[in-house]
C-alpha cells in the first residue's frame, strides 16, 4: 500500500507557485458551493507517520480554505468524560454538519492502531475495533458524507532524517516530542499494523489516500487537489438514493510519477549466469515444494504484465521444477457464459489449490482492475469496489495458509515493439500476436495508471506485488524464481 | 427477534386451499420472468431449529416452483476437499447463476453457529466469522443477488413437542435423528448465539425473515409469499447502479396477527396494592442505583407508546426514586436545525450518560422506524437500514456496560379515545392534546405494523423490548418499575 509513497515524489518551487493560486481559488469556490448547495458534510482524517507533515497540512487547509467553515479537532487520549462512554462517543460528538468540513487530527484510527502497537489490544480486539470503524464509516457515507482519509507516509530512514532535521533547527525543534521518538522506535510495528488497518478499511466509498510526506510542495498540492476533486465530484453527482454511495475519484499523482516509472528495466543477466542460477533455483524450488511443512500450505501465483513481457516463459521455468501432480496452470481469458452468470471472483475461487497444491494463474483476478477498467467492461463502481474484494479474497487465502505471490512483468514500449515485430516474423510465434495486442499498446498510459492504482491498493506485506524488470528475459525469470523460493522458505520456517 | 414467531401463527385449511393455487401460479410466473429477464440470481438460505419445518419447506419450494431452475444444496460437514481450502470455498462453488434460484439447506451460518454452540470457537472467532459473512453477502447483493435468509423458529417447549410427535409416528420417525436431540439439549445456546448472529447479519439488503415454524399452512404460505414479493419487487425495480442495493420489502404476516395483538391490555391493579408496590419498588430502585457496582454501568431507558398511553406519568414514578444529580430526562421531539445537519443518531449519542449515570428518553431513536416511517419523513431505504444502525448503537452501549431497556406502552383504541376526551375537558391537561394526536390516531394500523416490525428487528436478549399493557396506569407503572429493578439486579450481580 505504501509503494507509491516511497518513490520520491516532488514538485519544484516554480511549478508549485504556478499551480497554487488557481487551486486555492477553486478550493474556496467549492467550499462555498458546499455551504450553499450541499446536503452533505465532508470529513477529513489526518493520519500517518510523525514528521510526515500532518500538522503542516492541517494548518495549510485552514489557511487555504475559509477556516470559519472548517471544524478542526485534534484528538489526544480520551478524557474522563469520554472514557465513561462507548469509545466512538467523542467522534460522534464532533461530526461536521452538512455543508461543512470537519477535520480530525488523529481519530478512531489512532486509538485502534496505537492500542495494538503498544500491545494493549490483541489481534482479535484489533479486528473488532476495525469492524466498529467499518460500520461507522458505512453509516456516514450512506448518510451522504464525503470521507477523505489521508495517510502521510515516510520510510523509516526518511522519518529518522526528518525528525533529526526538525530537532536541529531551533525554530522547529519544539515540533519533535518524546512521543515522536517513541513512535519512531516502533516504526515497523506502526507500519505493519497500520497496513493491516488501512487494508481492511480501504473501502470504495471511504478509501485511504496515501501521500508521500517528504516534499512539502507535492504533499500540499496533492491534499488540496484531492479535497477539491472529491467535493466537486460529489456536488456534480447528487445522490440518486440514500442507499447509494459515491466513491471519490481516483486521481493521478500531481507530479505524474508512478511506481512503474522507477523500475530500471534494462537490468541484464548473461546466459551463462542465467543457466547456472536457473538450475540452482529450480532445485531449491523443487525441494521446498516437497518439504513436509508445505503440506499445511498451498501456493498461489498470479502473473500479470505487459503483452509480450514473457509471462508464459517465466511460468514454464517454474513448472519445470514441479511435480506435475501438484500444480495446475490456469490461463485466464475472457469469462465464459457460465462464469459471467456468477459473481466475478467465482471463476478464481473454483480453481484454488488444496493444501500442498500449487495453482499458477496466467493472468488473474487483477483483470478486473486492468483490462476491465481500461476497456470499460466493468462499470466504475464495480472495479472501484474490486480492490476491496480482491484484498478480502487474498486475505481469506492467506488465513487458510496459502502463500500468495503476484508478479507484474514490465517491459518498455520500445522493447514491446521489437518483440511484436519479432513475433510477426517468426512463423511458429505468429499466433502469439493479434490485433488486440496492437490496440492495447495504444492504451499504454491508461494501463500504466491502472497498474499503479492496483499496486497502491492491493500490495500488502503479506501479499506483496513483485514488479519485475523484464526487458531481459533471463533477469526476469531469475528474479521471479528467487522471489518464490525466498517467500516459501520464509513462510515454511515461520 | 423471535417475539413474533412465538405468538402462535396459523392459517386454517380452508384459507390455505383458497390462497394456495393463485400463489403457486404467481410463483411460477415470476420464476419464468426471472429466467427470461433477470440479470440477477436469487439465493435462499434455510435455517432455524430442528423440527421447525425446514426440510418440508425445501421440498415445498421444489414442488411449487419448477425444480429444474432451482439449484438445491444441502451442506453438511465439510469434506476433505473443502477443509483444504478457505471455509467459504464450498459456498462460492455452489452459487446460483443469474436468472436462477439457489437454495442452501444449512450454509455458512450453520458452520458459524455450531462452532460457537459446541465451543469450538470463542466469542472473538465467532464475530470474526460473522464479519466474513457480512463481507460475502455485501459482495453478493452489490452484485445484484436477492438474498433471502429464513429462520424457522420454535420455542423450546414447542420443539420438544414437535420432535416427540414426529418420533412417535412411524411414518415420520426417521426424520428425528440423534443430532436433533443433541441440538435440542442445546436449545438455549443455539437461541442465544443464533440471536447474536442474526442481529449482526440482519442488514437492510439481506435481512432475516423469522418464521413461526409450528403451523405448516402458515409457514408454507409465508415462505412462498416472501419469495414471490422479493423477486417481484426486484424485477420491478431494475438496479440504477451496481453500487445500489435494493432491500426486499417488509411484509405483514399472512394471518395478519401481530405481536401487539397478543397483549391483554385490560390487566388491572387496585390503588391500594399499587401504592404498596410502588413504595417497595421505588425503594429498591433507589438502592440499586446507589450500589457501588452500578458505578461500572449506566442506565439508558427509552419510552415509546401510543399517544396518551402514560409515558410521562411512568417516567415520573421512576425519577421520584432517583438522586437528581444522577439522572436526566431527555424529551425527544422533531430534530432541531443543528440536529438535522448531523447523522440522525447524533442527537441521541450526545445525551448518553457516563458511568453511574441514568438517561431516560421520553420518545427515542425509535422515532426513525415509527413516526418517520409512517409519516414518510425518512425515505424507505433510510428507515430500513435504521434497524441495523439501532442494533449497532445499542450494541456499543451494552459493550460499554450500559443497561438498556425499551418500553412500548400499549393502550386500546377505545381507551385512547376516552383519554383524549378527558384531556380536552380538563383545563390543565388541554395542552397535552393536539390535532396531531388525532391525526396519528387515523394511522393506528400503520403504527401497529411499524411497532411489530420494530420489535421483530430490534428486540434482543441483551436489549429487549418490554411491551407494557397500559390501559390501567397502575398496572403499567408497576410492570415498568419491576422490569427495571429486575434488570439492574441481574446485571449488577453478573
Amino acid at each position: 500500500m505504501f509503494e507509491s509513497a516511497e518513490i520520491g515524489h516532488s514538485i519544484d518551487k516554480d511549478t508549485f507557485r504556478k499551480m497554487m493560486p488557481a487551486l486555492r481559488e477553486a478550493l474556496l469556490d467549492v467550499q462555498y458551493d458546499l455551504k450553499e448547495k450541499a446536503d452533505f458534510p465532508v470529513l477529513i482524517l489526518i493520519h500517518g507517520f510523525d514528521g510526515a507533515g500532518r500538522g503542516e497540512t492541517m494548518n495549510l487547509i485552514n489557511e487555504w480554505l475559509d477556516p470559519r467553515l472548517i471544524h478542526t479537532v485534534a484528538f489526544d487520549k480520551p478524557n474522563d468524560e469520554a472514557r465513561a462512554r462507548p469509545w466512538m462517543w467523542r467522534y460522534w460528538n464532533e461530526l461536521p454538519a452538512t455543508g461543512r468540513i470537519g477535520m480530525f487530527f488523529g481519530s478512531y484510527y489512532s486509538d485502534t492502531l496505537f492500542e495494538r502497537v503498544f500491545n494493549r489490544s490483541d489481534r482479535d480486539a484489533f479486528d473488532r475495533q476495525i469492524f466498529d470503524i467499518l460500520r461507522f464509516e458505512r453509516m456516514l457515507t450512506l448518510d451522504g458524507a464525503v470521507v477523505l482519509k489521508f495517510w502521510f507516509h515516510l520510510s523509516r530512514d526518511k522519518q529518522k532524517q526528518r525528525l533529526k532535521t526538525l530537532e536541529q533547527d531551533p525554530a522547529t525543534s519544539w515540533r519533535v516530542t518524546k512521543t515522536d521518538w517513541e513512535h519512531y522506535e516502533r516504526y515497523d510495528k506502526i507500519r505493519k499494523y497500520g497496513e493491516h488497518m488501512l487494508r481492511l478499511t480501504n473501502t470504495a466509498h471511504a478509501p485511504w489516500i496515501v501521500i508521500d510526506g517528504e516534499d512539502a510542495n507535492y504533499r500540499s498540492l496533492t491534499v488540496a487537489n484531492t479535497i477539491l476533486e472529491a467535493i466537486r465530484n460529489r456536488l456534480g453527482q447528487p445522490m440518486l438514493s440514500t442507499d447509494r454511495v459515491e466513491a471519490p475519484p481516483l486521481l493521478a499523482p500531481i507530479d505524474n510519477k508512478l511506481v512503474l516509472d522507477t523500475l530500471e528495466l534494462e537490468q541484464k543477466l548473461d546466459k551463462a549466469s542465467y543457466q547456472k542460477k536457473l538450475d540452482q533455483l529450480q532445485g531449491r524450488l523443487n525441494k521446498l515444494t516437497r518439504d513436509p511443512r508445505f503440506g499445511n500450505h498451498s501456493l498461489v501465483l498470479a502473473f500479470e504484465g505487459n503483452d509480450a513481457a514473457g509471462k508464459g516463459g517465466s511460468i514454464r521455468r517454474i513448472t519445470q521444477a514441479l511435480d506435475a501432480r501438484r500444480y495446475r496452470v490456469v490461463p485466464v481469458a475472457a469469462p465464459t457464459q457460465e462464469e459471467k452468470a456468477k459473481p466475478w471472483l467465482w471463476r478464481f475461487w473454483r480453481h484454488l489449490p488444496g493444501k500442498g497444491g500449487i495453482t499458477i494463474f496466467d493472468r488473474s483476478w487483477y483483470g478486473r482492475v486492468l483490462v476491465e477498467r481500461v476497456e470499460g467492461f466493468a462499470a466504475e463502481a464495480d472495479w472501484m469496489r474490486a480492490y476491496y474484494e480482491i484484498n478480502d479474497f487474498e486475505h481469506q487465502l492467506t488465513e487458510n495458509g496459502a502463500i500468495v505471490l503476484k508478479f507484474w512483468l514490465a517491459i518498455s514500449k520500445d522493447e514491446q515493439l521489437a518483440r511484436f515485430k519479432g513475433r510477426e516474423e517468426t512463423g511458429f510465434k505468429r499466433f502469439k500476436i493479434t490485433d488486440e495486442d496492437w490496440r492495447n499498446r495504444d492504451k499504454w498510459d491508461l494501463y500504466r495508471q491502472a497498474v499503479s492504482d492496483m499496486v497502491d491498493r492491493t500490495s500488502t506485506s503479506k501479499v506483496p506485488w513483485t514488479l519485475v524488470e523484464a526487458n531481459n528475459k533471463y533477469f526476469a525469470r531469475i528474479k521471479i524464481l528467487s522471489t518464490i523460493c525466498d517467500a516459501l522458505e520464509a513462510r515454511l520456517s515461520e
